[in-house]
């Protein structure tokens, strides 16, 4: 296998030393991230979290504001991450839709984070960091009736801003 | 679609709002949890990750304390999880194989964490969220040379202690 | 004025300096507490926050959320308050009532706290800052509607389990 | 009631779902918020805290510490809030005045402070969060005297900068 | 050199892999630590801090409340560290003696720290870290009128509670 | 003892109350700070941190990421410092080098930290917090083998940007 060049981490230096990559003489521009997950799950546990969404209590609202505050604490929980006060966060879901997309078995459920920022690098792990723990408390609150949900397709979706231009995942 | 008796959401009260659930009839007894997680890059990436491990720097190493300490912050991230202090956090990898599980364009690697604790409630989310951060954590340290890296079957494996019994994923 | 042996204020040591009491030889009980605010705003913006509850988005929820979290971070607040591993955190809300509630100027919503834990030291402020923070939040999410919302009568109402016996506020 | 176009809780989409509002297209400008909380206690606690400050303990000044740390924790606590590096946090205490401002029974400290930034976005809840955790603060250190202090009064007393003029609370 | 069966390090397993070491099967036990470090500043600095402690602000207290907070946050900080709700937290401050121990030009502080839990690891590195914390903002404090402050000695001075008995450093 | 105009502490206003001093005045520029710290250890703890580097897990690649981490939180440890967005976190290690430096029962590793922001005031506390935590974390991962090692030279050696000018430590 014949590697250019760019096989370099860029988050150790030439001894082989972790560090948070200096940022300093990038250029200070708006940045958006936008990042998925899906939520595999029993499609009777999806009728419950929709049936409950109406009068018993909004799973999603709770994931929703979990992933946001945890787009706050992504340099807390990533090592090398730089600590960016973020200009927005936001949290979409796209729901099973009924009949055509509730197979017999399994239902899943999507869910798209867009976090921007004014700053010398990007969003990318504030928006995957977003709709991981909006993931995982759809988890926590389901567990009791389904154990076996499934988080699948946590990816980098689309970025803009910064000198790497525009990427759209294909 | 019939549901039985546990179409229950526990964390919402009758009246559907959210709450801490209650544990303190619970038993304090010694309980484990095992999660996975699995990034799938372009085999390219792993290659780099390997030979960097060598001598260069040690991507898995970052991504396995990352993993320890995003455990520990557990009950910070998902809103309604209890505060639980951790006997044991463990992250293994699985790493992929020569030759027959690099495929010809990607390769997955598998990430592996156990939890333990003496206490009133489980480690799922522990055990979760740690293998979560950890993938996030190696997503962060190859983006500039693989963007599209995906997370995915984040679950839990197995769960022993507690009164719902040893569970162990099929 | 005379005051009796209780005038010492136990954060401190003989010679002035702080310090987090020693609760090593107290007894582990199931101790609760419950403590309220009130959040008294403009009677519009009150039904601002009824009207968008039921399909524009729900401010009493965030709070709520808002406030058990806080919950789990009192320790990390009121700097010589002990880490407790909390059993249950429930948030209620006494919203006004129609015609006779809403005077014709403001309207007052009451946020009713409880919190248990087994542990050395009871939980008080643990109660005190769920409501603190859910009110708070209740301000960040109206002050575009109404800068001038006050909260007011923060205060324990009842207190259970340890030595000090069985608390309700006259 | 008749509602004119502010009844628009901005923190909600059109769909009703929650999110940090985007301010990356607000200005940058010097903008101070300041706030104001009352604790309410028994004329004999207040003096205890006035006598133990000479010479035993200095309760205010650890509220005081505790309400400058808290202000830079408020992106923590309330869910939608925007993370900033603050320039400036300062509290100040008018404590009751011997005879005249004492009553028979209960003595008022009032808790203000002043937090100051550049950015885009103001400090209102920095400041309301500051004042509420020393207060707070105070409660916790002279609750084992006095169970029946109450807090009151947390306001925005004015704020300046930023689109929407200079506030300044009747 | 020769080593014996103790050159083992706990926080790595047989694959050179680090954990947080298992305590599950520890017993739960009182145990206290006590450390110490030495700020050592010119001595016009000293005179200064101690000057100022009178009527114009009092670092010690600062830095005391800066450790006492710092030993509830040694999880967070320390990667491989078990959460452990501490029992008590106490700061103590051997302060210069004038003429004696003032030299012509410097002036050594003495922080001790003395830290307790009842569990199933020892608080060693709470103990260590509040001492550090506290000379740190001492540091801080001081850095306007003296950038040369060095802090010295840390290390742990007593250790008991737990199975390697009771530990006097010499 | 003759005192200059220097003799203030910044950290308080003129009655004495502790504050976070006001830097919305100062220019942003680009900042630089470097600090180190020494870990003096039994010589055998020493050679035991180089055998295991080889194969059996990295100490010296632990505290780095502990130091780099710490150097992030460290607005919430210092209670009066300002919170800023690291541009680069880097920390370097000197290790003791073979017979000339290791004496016959100790070895001193030194710890290097250099940490840079763009922003109105400096990171001398991140760089200092930095050295501080991952010392700490050495004695951690090697308490169990050396219980005696102490943490010594704590210091500012060179920091630059700024209105104060370039300082490095004689």
């Amino acid at each position: 296998m014949i590697m250019g060049a760019n096989n370099q981490l860029t988050h150790f230096d030439e001894s082989g030393a972790s560090r948070m990559v200096d940022v300093g003489e990038k250029q200070i521009t708006a940045r958006v991230a936008r990042a998925t997950a899906s939520v595999v799950m029993k499609a009777s546990t999806w009728t419950t979290i929709r049936d409950h969404a109406i009068k018993k209590g909004d799973v999603l609202e709770v994931a929703r504001l979990a992933g946001i505050m945890a787009a706050k604490q992504t340099s807390n929980l990533i090592p090398l991450c730089h600590q960016l006060p973020l200009d927005a966060v936001k949290i979409d879901f796209e729901v099973p839709q009924f009949d055509s997309e509730i197979s017999s078995t399994t239902a899943s459920l999507k869910i798209i984070s867009t976090v921007s920022v004014t700053a010398r690098t990007g969003v990318e792990m504030e928006a995957l960091t977003a709709v991981s723990i909006a993931a995982l408390t759809i988890y926590d609150m389901c567990k009791a009736i389904d154990r076996e949900i499934s988080i699948e397709h946590i990816e980098l979706v689309e970025k803009s801003g910064g000198r790497s231009g525009h990427f759209i995942k294909k």
